[in-house]
């Protein structure tokens, strides 16, 4: 399936100011990128590197005054999304050394403190693919969805307390509860299709049965097509969008996700 | 200066327990590893990797019954500390690459719920060095030291709640207040010298002028030899001692640091 | 400067044949990619990872039957090329760590046997720079251009017997010859504006004075603008086009670079 | 197994040399390091970084006059030699992305020149490690084993052309032998227990049936414990001893294997 995904942001900022973005998304195993565009308006200088979890990160500095960021991907996806039952839960000393960063508590996810409630939740569960795939529906059914976030990013057990989050704190549940597991859970920015309303996304996978599974237990029925702009431990690995100095809120922002013909 | 440092534990596993230490240091700028040892007894198979973050990270499997860990090395360290006075704060554009990760918040380090902290601590500080230092000397005087860490860790905004932590909890909030002026800070687990009561440590490191520099809220005066373990965002980086499954307390902890002639 | 780069590889293939491309520039330090495609005819299954240089490289089988690669980039461009003449040389114990890849022999670069070579040809100039730009006039009175490659690759020091060569032959031999000065130098594979005829083209980068300069033994005048696509110690590190198995013969290939209006 | 393996060089210096050494063995999944020393008389400063292969790497710069390198180890390693009949060929499009890069030609190692002596080689045998086994015992059969070490580093192209060779020649060899059959293949410098007369050592090891196995084609009966040292490309990649400036000839170098009891 080839998609057409594309994330527009505009800025006023008061003065110079220095961002952060992880709006490139690259090829991979679970994606092609056909075409791409990604234009700042005025054009400044900007560079870009690799974090330690393998993101291409672009970094400028805004002018004063109105700045656009424009980026625009063609990219083809595999049509269909992960079908992992019965994938088999992967012991800690048989996960490959570069998971085990992601069996560790994070900024958002204290899976140090949710491994009660985390076998409450999987009680009867097969180790493994089963096990999260039993936390996604339960998180999606416990926490009531905000369409809009709060400025201040929140935690999963402060999420859990709530009753309620964006889909960021739908992923950092996940997540938390699967690392109380010890099973390595990571966080996923990205465009997902059919969104409503449209916007970026985060979702998680989970490593079982020797590979990476997608799971999101905030749109956990569908089978829509998904573009990783970037993966972390959680929201704080991957700011898509991060900003330093005194706060600038963007004046617009709009998120497309197009199925295209062929 | 040369030091003999080491840290011996002993465990009472009552199942096959997995384990992920990081108790070998490295040779760096710092230091030189002049002489070693890490024994298992019993011996169990053991694997090394380094981890995102450039630390020497064991693996291993401890048997049911008893099981001890031995790491000894003499190391030879720079003879004085760090003298960064008035050294500059170096704006997020001009940072290296590498050191962009260690301004976001982490886990036990939430700096974006503490910037209006940090404004108030360095009131009238030169930006950079010195306004580390006066973070360093505020955390210590504001923090109460206590000997026994909680066996549940706590973040920066919690310690500075409770008003007490251990030296983990002070580097935390240390490390969250710089960050939230933009100043990166990352955690280091390692041995000082003379601590009392003596055990492992935890410090932080602040980029400045250029280059890293240590500051330790817990012993902030004094001028003794460091060898350095592990860097990381902070302790959940850093887990000297981490272990999978159903807890396991270590039944005994032995650890020591001497100075050798010559 | 922006321009219009892009690359288009026909192929027979007599059997389904693996193939690793570098053919998608990185943003960085020199060029903003703004606009990009890559396409396969017929679309076959690839992905894309990053080598030990930072390269993205592109792996994918090509089927049976004719294959087309198409790769296009609008890039943003410093618009004038390096001035480091006086540029000192950086003495080996203070590059930086991952420098010290460059000062080592590979594959096309026999650097460990020309030091009497490169001594006589930067005799009386100032160390650093100005070396270098010896060597790579050195380089270019001292070669014949060969407007065609050989099939067989050849070594710097088989260049230099032969007293001919193409451009990456040029590049070879100065880097052979600054590496046996302890200079680190690589290769660059990438775009030229205006070369005649056009082609994907092979220059070096030189380490002195705390940074990489350019240096073009095949068309060392000129001013032309320069698009990256990838890096690495001499032609082997950086295949632009690698093809394992039976060996195919493009059936075409056309480069072009154009300067766009504003 | 325990083995003490160690290393003492002794150099006399006419001015101060920049080293670059690769003596310090890292644990991993076929050893552990259980002691260790590493001194340097007299005592200089020195760092140590890793470099893209993974091997730690010492840098330092030793002073006029007579200077001391002693490295010792302890180290358990699995008892067994490899045993890997039957193991299948690895396509290349089902290789790990970490292992292409051993599979292009390199300084020492043109395997771009010897497909079609690896196919008579090989002749008849089973794709995979038969093929790797007959390319080891071929060398071994084919190269006169010289106990000196030229100065001045050869090919494999060239000790072929010779019919004579050093360990490092007979290791390149065979691993340009397996890389022309698009099996990749590294070098690996190490202590070899029971070696006559005992120096250090390099043998190769090549990717079939899903991991890296051990091939020695200068001792290839025999199966005697190793410890690694170092892996890369070629002997231009394990630079054991590397040394910048002018020339200076260890005036003394002693290796040791001795195994241990227990």
């Amino acid at each position: 399936m080839r998609l057409e995904v594309g994330c527009i942001i505009e800025l006023e900022c008061a003065q110079p100011t220095p961002l952060l973005l992880l709006l490139r998304p690259r090829s991979g195993a679970h994606q092609w990128i056909a075409r791409e565009s990604y234009s700042l308006t005025p054009q400044v200088p900007a560079t870009e590197y690799l974090d330690g979890f393998g993101n291409l990160c672009q970094r400028l500095v805004a002018p004063t005054g109105s700045f656009r960021i424009e980026s625009r991907s063609e990219v083809i996806v595999a049509p269909s999304e992960d079908e992992g039952q019965g994938e088999v839960y992967v012991p800690v000393e048989a996960l490959p050394d570069d998971a085990l960063l992601y069996l560790i508590p994070s900024r958002f996810c204290e899976s140090d403190r949710l491994g009660a409630r985390a076998n409450e939740i999987t009680w009867g569960r097969a180790p493994g693919y089963d096990q999260v795939a039993a936390i996604s529906r339960w998180v999606h059914s416990r926490l009531r969805y905000l369409p809009e976030s709060d400025p201040m990013p929140i935690s999963a057990c402060e999420a859990l307390e709530r009753g309620e989050g964006v889909c960021r704190d739908f992923a950092h549940l996940g997540i938390a509860l699967c690392r109380s597991l010890t099973i390595p859970a990571r966080m996923v920015a990205g465009y997902l299709q059919d969104l409503e309303p449209m916007d970026l996304h985060a979702w998680f996978e989970a490593y079982v049965g020797g590979r990476w599974y997608t799971f999101d237990p905030t749109h956990p029925d569908q089978n829509k097509a998904r573009v990783i702009l970037a993966l972390g431990r959680d929201a704080a690995d991957v700011p898509v969008f991060n900003q330093f100095g005194p706060p600038v809120t963007p004046s617009g922002m709009h998120v497309f996700v197009r199925e295209m013909p062929g």
